[in-house]
């Protein structure tokens, strides 16, 4: 059961990186919500690969076929299932790292975990390709979440050590969703940018942080203990390849402040609103909502595929091998990831909502 | 079922901390594991309260009474339930802060999710307390994990931004576990006990870091996407009250890395066995381990307890308060954290397993 | 997880016969909900033992010790804890029973499932006693249905061939609960009582059928597919020893008629509402309730403890064996598992409602 | 989370009865199984509609499209995904019935769950085509159980009162399944279609009793309590339209017997494997299996759809109305049931054998 997970919402994630076909079948969504597949397809097209200077030259239409759960443009009730066919898959790209592990990649794991029988072909079912159903389901639940009132957005948060601006403002942080680039900070977003390209001419690759927040957020969502909106985002980010770490509010940096910097204090806000003078806490205490806006961040390690010869093992022979992956792929996929991470926190919410 | 959770073994936490008991059930275990009690009280104590200068004036026995799950010392195949008294429970002094949400704890959520029907002495089911069943849990998977050839440490990496010293022998590394200031290097953990002792001096509160690992895993544990280790030890240790972060292998730091720096090469051993040269990854790839020891990282924030006045909001009254929550509390409970995260990483790794 | 269940309530039930102690943790609950001990404790005197000349002779008080999930009586949140110490078993009992399986008892399987460890003394886990912690999760949740207008009943229907009288009205029926003997009509409880006694007489058991109804039931409850209340529903009643079957609405008896017989027109009632004219449906159709009375049957074999002797085998030696379990036993356990009906029923109405 | 199921297997089923495609989502198959497609396709003739005289006038090419979860013919690890399109679907003939719920049929309920979004065409997802993807995953499972020594099989049992002859041996009972018409006595069978012929005749339907067996299932399988094999069992049969009521082994019978009538005496048999005389138990003590056959029934309702005229309400005008749903459905969906029955059977064992 490892690529389906949801408690009231329960999306299953399916395909292979070059099968026929992958695509996300998505169950317990209520019924009657119009969903807008043009919007859907916009939001898929943030992520998908080929759009700008930075990605890999695969190129997927990344088409979502629907082929269940609306009925007249709206939810029916039943499991609304998406296929995005596989059209441009280049195999016989992968034939020459048949039996030779690529570094950092989950070839290995994969190799051992299923006796030699995965699908070794661009990654299988471990390919970051899996992300487009992910984001099929995620640009379905922020659509149902709009209407019930929050906004869930992210952004480049560090590309290479350069950190995009601060956009402690709503409107500033959401602008970056819009655009092709997403920092807030466009000076900074140019500085990454450069960066990458750096990067790229050298054969390698650099990691960052994305940051999402969501806006709106009634309190009192999410459970105690393991039933945390924290466990649950956390358990829904892993999902998306390459991320290292999680982190909410202040994070990891919260381990170096005093208790009496991090504390958030609590006021009456005009309208008699509970709300906390700063949100170290990140929208979360003890699991569940404050009521302030929810702050994520994930850590995505550098793209595994560089363009150098790389040390290596040949699982056939035994031998000591060494390859060169080759540079068609992205040397930074922080960009691409920021709608993963969107679609993530989307549908981990929405599920706590139900 | 916030406060239950485990795929193949099912752990399910109860009680507040002032109820009668609290408790844990383990369902799932396997049949026929000597479970040697005595070595349980001693992980246990390892987190319990009134230790040290540095803990809580609250002093609990903690003494786990096991009501099932046994037979002749063996595990029977039947749920095993611990069951650990409140001896000490002095609601009395919660009275003074009713009605007056604690800034960082879970007192407001709480009131929120729960209409006002919370159990607050005491911060209720979201106390530290909870952490001893889920200790006693882990002791148990602990010892069910050492007859399968795996050994699970954690220390204290990080107090007040005082680091431990590097531990990369798995000797030097689970040497921490028995002492009773768990750190590699003990000069360093006197730098960080008198960062402690000086916070507690200011009535302030002070952060960490908790490393874990895990060595003697075989490779191909996990499962990929939602299934994968990483998303498991997540979703196990943000049930830690006060975690604020979780990473694995270089985590956020590999975000700041290149792929040349940051891949790992694969080589075989004089064993002939795969290894990889470092392990930035963590001992995980794809969610699913790679035989090399497993890397985790969880940052906890200052403890939200001060003696310092704060500001806060009277939920009855809806007036601006302020409170002094009082002195009583660890000024750092990073220490007592130790044994909780190696808890709750054996408890991911045995579920994993079975 | 086998002994823990539910989708949006979750009751983990712990203990064997001869533990210290047996319980259930219902995590899930609605918080605020007054729960009456002193009714909870009414409704496991109806399933305890020693109750009138027709039950085992072991005696236990089944006091329920509420150890956390309450908060002046109010649920909090919490998951709620009841222990139920074990103060009259009588292990030595068992010990001529040692290795030599009782025909038709769990006995040899769960020899075989937990290698020889698993807890023999007085079937362990699988123990009718472990019906007591499901009573008490179940009498929870009759309370919480009753505020919400859901009534559950449950009567014998059947034993030993004899069924009870028509009870189509909701008073007739629910009449029944109260009685010492649940039947609708006394006069063939004095049959079933008589037939009980006869295969007392004769070292004999008998067995039966119990019918529980639940009215008030909003429609539209329950999930098409693996979610509907019929497979929900038998799902708890199996976990009920000695269950061989479990139907509804016409149940079995619907195999046998032609569609024009079973099917049930609609029609609207005078306030308007829908209804329909028979209920051969049970209330659930597609797996979602009709807003008709809930109608569910559970078949019970007859008792396996009878005092004859029976063809066993010695799981020790090797050799063919006889055995005489001995008439401290039911000859016919259905009346108590009316209760046990109607708590595993309950239960899962109220998941489905939660 | 209502259309998957599974807890080592996950089953996840999509698609209304006149989406574009219906299909299921199979994860958590082991790796390295080899699956005969033609095999599958055998299979999932046997349930496919017009077949024969007896069935509906709808036809479908049923033609499984896998799109991911193999490599090379084998399973690869990665979820197994299986479309099939809706070539036929004819949702004119549907418009008559909008608003008008037929009797027993899901439409009402539907209605209400889904406050009128639900895709009424054809009973949407409610409808019997939905067991195409059911018999798909069950087909791969019955390979892969194969491979493992375990064979499922199951036959008509009863129809319209006609029961089957007796089957007791294993090649008897298992030649059912190869046969148009699957019962053990073809001279019943006769008989049974005869029922169904003149209940046609008069626009009338018939339902029947499914009983499944699985052989060479080892002693052990399953779990205590809610982990049984019953209450599993019950949970994936219960799925599958029209199914009122499940027993096992003697099931309901049961409840007559006297248990001396009813014990299954142990003894060795000549390989000294542990054996019952008898097998009124169907190979299930305590939810766990015995290593004798499994035994399950299954009981089917007759057709609700009969070309007669019913009384229903109208949902919009608030009128009542009669309707004649239109003789084009099966008089009797029993003979296709049986593999449904044999895929639910065989999925619930591969569940708990993984």
């Amino acid at each position: 059961m490892s690529s389906s997970y949801g408690n009231h919402l329960r999306v299953s994630i399916f395909g292979q990186s070059h099968s026929e076909a992958i695509g996300a079948v998505v169950d317990g969504l209520p019924a009657g919500e119009a969903i807008d597949l043009e919007e859907v397809r916009r939001f898929m097209r943030r992520r998908a690969p080929g759009q700008n200077a930075h990605s890999t030259a695969r190129k997927e239409a990344d088409e979502p076929r629907v082929v269940s759960g609306l009925a007249g443009g709206f939810t029916c009730g039943a499991p609304l299932c998406a296929l995005i066919e596989n059209t441009n898959a280049r195999s016989g790209d992968y034939d020459s790292l048949k039996n030779r592990p690529r570094p950092s990649h989950a070839d290995y794991t994969a190799f051992v975990k299923y006796q030699g029988f995965a699908d070794a072909r661009g990654g299988g079912h471990f390919s970051g390709r899996l992300t487009a159903p992910l984001c099929f389901a995620g640009a379905v639940a922020l659509q149902i979440l709009a209407r019930r009132g929050v906004t869930v957005g992210a952004r480049i948060a560090e590309i290479a050590g350069v950190c995009d601006g601060p956009a402690e403002e709503e409107a500033l942080f959401l602008s970056a969703r819009e655009k092709e680039f997403p920092v807030a900070d466009d000076a900074r977003g140019a500085q990454m940018r450069e960066a990458i390209a750096a990067a790229k001419r050298e054969g390698d690759s650099v990691g960052g942080v994305v940051e999402a927040r969501a806006y709106g957020l009634p309190a009192g969502l999410g459970e105690p203990m393991f039933g945390g909106m924290e466990n649950e985002l956390a358990h829904w980010l892993f999902a998306i390849p390459a991320v290292r770490g999680v982190e909410f509010g202040a994070g990891f940096a919260a381990a170096r402040m005093r208790g009496s910097e991090h504390n958030d204090p609590f006021y009456f806000d005009e309208e008699g609103r509970v709300r906390t003078r700063a949100n170290r806490h990140g929208g979360v205490l003890g699991g569940i909502t404050s009521g302030m806006p929810l702050i994520v961040r994930a850590a995505f390690k550098p793209t595994p595929s560089i363009a150098r010869e790389q040390e290596t093992v040949n699982l056939q022979t035994g031998q000591a091998e060494t390859l060169v992956v080759g540079g068609r792929h992205d040397p930074c996929i922080v960009p691409r990831a920021v709608p993963c991470v969107e679609a993530a926190v989307a549908l981990a919410i929405l599920d706590a909502m139900l």
